[in-house]
């Protein structure tokens, strides 16, 4: 009845789609969470926009209004809210009206609390359809609701909401989705089981930014200027910012959980940081084929550590949650307000170029931009004195998408007037002319082309429209989700005890909050003022290396990261003295887990390290071929070697894959690497020997009651390992006390109890293969982490 | 006697040195072209400020002035020259006429053209000294004359004016020395059969400029500073600069020959290029310890292309020349008068850093400068415009070694108040307080450090002052300077038939000779205007490269330069295409000297090249080890393989040495080779074979009659060249006729007969094995360069 009531109001106004149109098909949208702050705020003048944008597309709507509230109460409050839509400027006064009493008349609210009610929603929604004689196109059901939720919901609509065959399904989800990897896994796979992937509509509305979401268009229409350029070989620095000046007050129960990175790091920005460093994918309004160049764009990020993040907090933030929360007066928060991180791809195209991502509440201004600086090329041989107001090659180059507010207050693509003139779609951008003597980034405005959107839309009335049009490269897929998550993950968990800097507010803030790239790490450039300090911080001091003894050797203990970092340094200490002593270093590292974050740490914080003069050999090896990822030499390869320039005749991978086959006796790889030892390596004697630690007291390869390789003269051996792969090549004991030094590294508290052990027990190779390293005439170091020496 | 008398006088005014000072021992300087322009302008002012200076030292001193004119005009024109010395402001006016007076009294007019001549010269000196019963110390000979004069002058010095045992001779030279390498050799080696290496000063007065002289002590003296940053993670790059108003005007018969490469940058501006690249020896004032750590930066130089320098000469130069020259009307000079040159160094410290040398006459002013822009790490929270006046971390950092002219008209050392506070030595720098609102590098003043000599002092004062003492490493020694022309030779003589931009000179110069960078080359920033384009030179479509057909197969060809650049993007575009299609690209490359210029190429110029997927296999290697600089695949990884990232487990080179031998048919190395082909290669048939040619019309290394590898089943081979190293390994004809593609490189006038030779003949593979090079279902492409192909 209501329907086709509507439909005659239309038709006297002549805006009415045709018949023929209608037969397009009706469209169901049901928007739980109908009278929450999202909604009121966005999602209900989302809808109308949608209506008034579509009403003459052929589809008929009616809006459904949902919330936990009884039916009366609920939808006097959910009509309050709908007789406030506001008509947009651009649109003719009349219609509007019009059109927003046609909207009122077609909305209806709903209480979805029971199984039942769903239940009687979908009747009521099929019985409109058959009585007003029209094809079902689809249902949108928009969850605006908590995340915990989420799963009642789902399950409820797909047992009893789901549309007939041929008609399609659109849910619509809110952030946040998850906390960290394993719980955005878990609410995944809660959803998949309700929902197919195609169902599924993630929103970060970031993605409809008009600035944002024109990044890739962007890059894609200007495939001519910018194929040359967008690389580490031109770009200098990429910074990708989203400041308030707003703080977390009124809002501290959901803030205290999740902190700026999950709240704005791990989704907003990291969708942008995708849009700027993914490979264009052919077709970019392809969803399919962009998913695919951002999971692989993820795939080359670096692993974040501890020390690419710079993290405070605004100081009034405490009391708020101690207030909000009726938290005690001692409680301490360590949710970060204000976050920079450090972010590195190592894909051929970015490696080596910073993006920083910064983000933060109670700053000294409210503005979002994307802005991607170019190297400065140029040599200007005409001093600058007398140089003229042209667009000299001398000048900065920049392109910003400006996602709006901040000095310019508005949408806009920047681009630098000495790089080129951009090509903008004439229908949505249009070239903003005749500003002021404005400076942004360091220049006069007049330094750029300057774009803004034609029609400034609100990104809620982009994604509902994204929505309503299919567009899912607009959304969040599951494995888009999760790749993000999984690249957030481990900085959140390293971060989660890490000192915040307390900042004032506003632009009280002064230079507190500058930070800086010092060695591929990040820091404040300040030091911290004492008055502002956290009483209740961890102090650095505490993270400090102690030396003491362990097994009559020197000890060196940190916690783990710090104590990789020392390793590190010593290593090249002795790598440094070995080569400018004899010209060469001889080096063998062992396989396993634990050295990888040190091959890491050398590959990318030591570039003095004398490479060219070091000779790289393997303590042990897996009887695998040296491209298997089981492979020791693999791992070494893939984390360090092939990060930094040792010569390959200086590299010697053990001869475990000979005639085809692997470690069989008799191709004598043993004796071709104790050949090749005896061939380069002065005396047999290694100027250092990297070991590890098993939890059965195995080092090398060299297991307990091993019948090789702990006593006797052959300085190379196969041995057996008691788990796979269980063939193995390794140096033998005696060969390894033959080193100039030995360090040994153990780390993490799976290694509490043999360390335990080992402190107590004398010299018994047969036991434990570890306490017969003992060189005999050079020096061993113990490398032990808090958590394996003191559990 | 007159020296008695000097000693009076001295003795009257109270500044006379004691006796037992005096007894130090007496010093002859004796300056050869007394009456030229050096001598007048700087010379002999220099000499009087060291008499000044050192009146008190301990030492008595006499001056000769020599030139060919005869005694009695040659005296006057000397005396009119020392009677307009200058004193010095800082000198008490009294003290200087007074020692103005006995220099003039000191100095001497001496004909020096005859042997006998320098028999007589030798004679007065020994006179005078035995007379006054003076101890000789040394003898100083100031060459200031025109080099082709050198060798005799130095014969005569060398036969009849050598000072006794005992006591010191010290030449002095003044630049050009050589005008190549060839040249500088001769010259050196003409020069070291008459004196030893420790008795040459030759002089470059840039390291008589102050703040040229500073940089080493600079170095030192705040290496706490320095030593983390003074490398290519901090700084963005480095520009040493030396401009001017003045045009060749006058000088046109030396600037002819010479140009601005060889006047200015080959000496001054590599000099000081050294004193910033070079490791910092322990001792920056130990000349020994100098000269080394200077000739390894000189090592460490990338070499020098063509695309390596930007090129212009002022418009009325031509003219110049064309009426001081006596050319003819349609004379058309090829000297540069402006040169933009970028330059790497490949050590560590420095590898990717930037170093722009510019220099140039008919410039917009007069200036000098080392300037070193360091990165800007930093991002500032607090929006710019919110910032206060603070030395803020986002502002620019540099250090700047300000040579003198320009805007500040001083020397001085600067540095950015946000990097450190330099330390100085106070005694001879001074912090320059209340400048005016001066901008400098586009920061103002008050953003540095600013220090300025607490005396300014002529260069050449300065190096006359260090000649008295002794101070080789103010000078440039003869390893030094064939350093400096073996680095800069290859860009002489590459850029001899280069087209020059013309300019018109002064501040009318506008863009037009601003330069950039663009991928590792270096390129004028704005397009060259045609009117002042040059009607004589040779346009770039000259070098285009032509194609047409070859042995019915398609010929590529150019000058060998534009023919490696097309050859280098062919290769990239095939591996690209073929990693795009099947993954991984299988490229056997050749050994010898031509693809050397091709491997650097690909290493400096490719970055986009798909190197993780690429196999790199030898097409033949000589029977060495690896390791040795003749083999082929040591050459590769010199000029390839340690500069870009090829997987360790893609690289197959020939296994030549097997079982401590080479190349023992037992030892079955090209069966090794076969299988491990047969094991990655699909169907043996490698994506792109590089091949070259020999005169003999060999290829790979497949000579004429060779008994294997021409035809038969054995993919990879053993052969027997006819030149050293005899033994080789190869693949053989029908291996390399399986490939997909097949380049033939050819190179230089000396492949000229062959090339004509090939031309005509068919398949005849046992006389000339290329002939037999004609892939069975792939496709055959020749790049002969423009030399090879019309000799």
């Amino acid at each position: 009845k209501m329907l086709s009531r509507v439909l005659c109001a239309v038709l006297f106004v002549g805006v009415l789609p045709s018949l023929a149109e209608v037969s397009q098909g009706h469209i169901s949208v049901v928007l739980l969470g109908a009278t929450g702050d999202l909604a009121k705020k966005y999602l209900w003048q989302g809808l109308f926009q949608l209506y008034m944008d579509q009403v003459s597309s052929g589809h008929s709507f009616t809006f459904h209004g949902a919330a936990l509230t009884a039916q009366e109460p609920g939808q006097r409050l959910m009509f309050d809210v709908l007789k406030k839509l506001a008509c947009p400027p651009d649109e003719p006064p009349n219609r509007c009206a019009v059109l927003k009493d046609q909207f009122l008349k077609l909305s209806q609210y709903h209480q979805l609390k029971t199984a039942e009610n769903y239940t009687v929603l979908n009747r009521e929604i099929e019985t409109l359809l058959r009585q007003e004689g029209l094809k079902e196109a689809g249902r949108i059901f928009y969850f605006s609701v908590p995340p915990f939720a989420y799963t009642e919901i789902a399950h409820h609509i797909n047992s009893s909401c789901r549309p007939p065959p041929g008609a399609w399904l659109r849910v619509v989800l809110e952030k946040p989705f998850g906390h960290d990897l394993a719980s955005a896994q878990q609410l995944a796979a809660e959803l998949t089981s309700f929902f197919r992937e195609e169902e599924m509509y993630r929103v970060d509305h970031y993605l409809g930014k008009q600035a944002v979401a024109h990044i890739l268009p962007f890059r894609d229409q200007n495939r001519q200027f910018l194929d040359p350029i967008w690389n580490r070989h031109h770009v200098e620095r990429v910074e990708i910012v989203l400041k308030e000046t707003v703080d977390a007050k009124g809002r501290t129960s959901f803030y205290e959980q999740y902190g700026v990175i999950r709240d704005v790091l791990q989704n907003h920005l990291t969708e942008a940081l995708m849009f700027l460093t993914m490979e264009l994918p052919g077709n970019v309004s392809r969803a399919e084929e962009v998913l695919q160049s951002k999971l692989q764009a993820f795939q080359s990020l670096r692993r974040l550590e501890k020390t690419s993040a710079v993290l405070g907090q605004y100081q009034a933030y405490a009391s708020q949650v101690r207030e909000e929360l009726q938290k005690p007066q001692g409680y301490v928060s360590t949710t970060p307000t204000f976050a920079g991180v450090l972010i590195h791809s190592d894909s051929l195209r970015w490696e080596g170029v910073p993006f920083l991502l910064a983000s933060g509440k109670a700053l000294d201004e409210r503005v979002g931009y994307v802005r991607v600086l170019f190297k400065n090329r140029a040599y200007c041989t005409q001093s600058e004195t007398l140089r003229g107001a042209g667009h000299s090659q001398c000048k900065a180059k920049q392109i910003i998408f400006y996602i709006g507010h901040g000095a310019l207050n508005t949408p806009a693509v920047l681009v630098s007037r000495n790089l080129f003139g951009p090509v903008m779609p004439k229908d949505s951008w249009r070239e903003a002319m005749g500003w002021s003597d404005l400076h942004i980034f360091g220049q006069p405005l007049s330094d750029y082309y300057v774009y803004t959107p034609v029609k400034e839309r609100d990104a809620y009335s982009v994604l509902i429209s994204n929505i309503y049009h299919g567009r899912k490269d607009f959304f969040i897929t599951t494995e888009n989700l999760l790749a993000s998550w999984k690249f957030w993950t481990p900085l959140l968990d390293s971060i989660s005890h890490q000192p915040l800097r307390l900042y004032p507010g506003g632009v009280e803030n002064q230079h507190l909050l500058d930070f800086e790239m010092v060695n591929g790490e990040l820091a404040f450039t300040v030091a911290e003022p004492v008055e502002l300090m956290n009483p209740d911080r961890q102090m650095p001091s505490d993270y400090k290396t102690i030396q003491a003894k362990f097994r009559e050797s020197p000890l060196i203990s940190a916690w783990s990261e710090d104590l990789i970092s020392q390793l590190a340094s010593d290593i090249e200490k002795t790598a440094s003295r070995t080569v400018a002593h004899s010209g060469q270093f001889h080096l063998a590292l062992s396989g396993g887990s634990s050295p990888v974050v040190l091959f890491q740490r050398l590959a990318r914080h030591h570039y003095a390290f004398p490479w060219k003069h070091t000779h790289i050999w393997l303590v042990d090896e897996r009887c695998v071929p040296l491209t298997d990822t089981e492979s020791n030499f693999f791992s070494l390869h893939n984390h360090l070697l092939q990060s930094v320039r040792v010569p390959y005749f200086n590299i010697h991978p053990m001869p475990v894959h000979l005639n085809q086959r692997l470690c069989v006796e008799e191709d004598r790889g043993t004796e071709l690497y104790a050949k090749e030892i005896v061939a380069l390596v002065a005396n047999a004697s290694f100027d250092l020997v990297l070991l590890g630690v098993g939890t059965d007291g195995h080092t090398a390869s060299l297991f307990p009651r091993s019948e090789t390789g702990l006593e006797g003269a052959q300085t190379v051996v196969l041995t057996e390992s008691p788990v796979k792969p269980h063939q193995r090549m390794s140096l033998s004991l005696p060969l390894i006390n033959r080193a100039k030094q030995v360090f040994v590294l153990v780390l993490g508290k799976g290694k509490h109890d043999i360390t335990t052990l080992l402190s107590r027990v004398g010299h018994q190779p047969r036991k434990w293969p570890v306490s017969g390293v003992s060189p005999s005439s050079g020096q061993l170091v113990w490398y032990v982490d808090y958590e394996a020496l003191l559990g």
